[in-house]
């Protein structure tokens, strides 16, 4: 089974998640500046999330780009990690909307974890597919990356109930390290 | 006329179709976990219906990618499915807020009846412009899993007044039986 | 300069104004048959809005496939044609939401004639950059077609506050007769 | 790492972008030509932020058009792009429901200042990775026409507050600076 296939229909998903998203930003109704104090956590949480779905998109192509071959159960780790990035909206409004309450922001961990563990189940099912000398397969390595994160996002969850910032900063810090982009699988393209 | 535009075309509708469904889940007002627990029913529809369409979105791509030609009634035989498709993000939200309520349960049932009589009315245009010695042909063969389908959605709507759950039962067996893959296509295309 | 980018652009548009336009289809609220009365002229303008971007996407994209080359001017011709398009979610939720009340008919009347003029002015555009024997140019013709539509819809404004079921009876009429892709081009791409 | 899926990605997301700020123009309620009144300003402010899109749709694709290579660095310039881009459909409907009142009108402007912005650094970032005898740097030269525009977007925030109407004429003023391609792209493009 081609791969060209998921490869264009995950590139249009994520394209479509990462600009809906801004139809959770509610046009402020007044003419003044004071009607735009209240759009600070919204906006906070959109860019947050904005990013978080530039990562997806950037590590899924790199990542399709080294894969060679898929199935059928590679197509349905695909879609279940595209249900849960496709909830992004609706979570990054609840946390903005609520201006960084504790409960939101653990409801945004939990998003952030179950997406990271979509994406592990992934390369894993990816991995069933590859010989251990593929280019798929010394990319993705043991994946500590993915898992660490995972392990980060579970982790913020109890402690957001202590003070949600501590949530919201392991958020900020796992997007910084993935915000370079997964250079396995670029390190690889390249030769 | 060639099947690319129509393949491309089918593609971003289902990809929009799948994603703009997250918008009829409403972000919750409120920030203890007490508010997220009237989104369940709402969040359960929404993940048999994107189980759905994953399925559509995977057939249509299987089937278009043993089918040799295309003509206008083709065309028309698609955007039909399209257009019953592009419904379930409404009936999906109706089940969902009304609780799984028999009505709303039987809507649904009789959207997905139109979208499963819809795929089939595209197979039979699709195999008048195959001779039965084409790889379409042989793969589609008496398409008896789609007709089951439809029997038991129709079979369904009525049901649903006795206990909505024997029609939702339905739905979710349904939706098991599709999850695989559609094989027959596969099988040929592997060839 | 390509005609590719342009196509796969308008493709793109086209899909996503064809899906969108389902969200103006509110949820009803309420668990009985009766909640669904109320929502049949919408339904209703939906199905014909949806036949017209189908009609504009099958024309549009057989009038491409003979083109051979764009310029700037096309190019804005196109986008202007994308907007009249981009407008049809509200003027079709307008109609539908008022029972086809005379004034949301005539409305959607001059959005039918507008859109109409916009692919006239897109073709002429074209036909100044290829010469009368090109594939394009014979196809096109004198575009008998396209004019008589936009004469219809006009001729439909002001008939709508004699009756707004004149203004109906004609849109769906120039529907019925575009519904048959333009055969010009066809017969053109088939050679 | 190829250009194409950073173009076609952002084409996706522009398409969407101009598309859905439409569901911004809320359906009128009522049936008479004096519920279409209040829209007007709506309706204009629609009409400039689509043909400001599709400036950026033009422009980016006729820079990517003419470039040779991307980086990490490029990727996020223009997902920094895209973000900003992705705000016009709330900032667009922010100045016309609030009839372009002074304070939304400075918001728009710092929006196109923004957008600006990100485009010059995307074009330093490619720049960065094509020596100055390269086609791409050729036609960019010294990016005049791009910081002029961002002086002028600059220029009109505090404008705005003497009359938004000076504002709203530098807006529609650099629109028509831009609305003829960027000639230098499409020059070397021709070559």
């Amino acid at each position: 089974m081609g791969k060209g296939r998921v490869e264009a229909f995950t590139d249009g998903v994520v394209a479509i998640i990462i600009t809906i998203m801004v139809l959770e930003l509610k046009v402020p109704h007044g003419e003044d500046f004071s009607t735009l104090a209240p759009l600070w956590p919204v906006f906070l949480s959109y860019v947050l999330s904005f990013i978080y779905v530039g990562i997806y998109w950037n590590n899924l192509h790199n990542m399709f780009h080294t894969v060679q071959r898929v199935d059928g159960r590679v197509l349905w780790a695909n879609l279940n990690l595209l249900f849960w990035l496709s909830l992004m909206p609706v979570t990054t409004a609840f946390m903005g909307e609520n201006h960084f309450a504790p409960v939101p922001v653990a409801v945004y961990g939990a998003e952030l974890a179950l997406c990271a563990a979509a994406y592990i189940i992934l390369a894993v099912m990816l991995h069933r597919l590859h010989s251990n000398d593929t280019a798929f397969a010394r990319a993705l390595g043991s994946d500590r990356k993915g898992r660490i994160s995972l392990a980060l996002y579970i982790a913020a969850i109890p402690l957001t109930f202590i003070s949600q910032w501590i949530g919201v900063a392991i958020y900020v810090l796992v997007a910084m390290i993935w915000f370079v982009p997964d250079r396995r699988f670029e390190r690889v393209i390249e030769k």
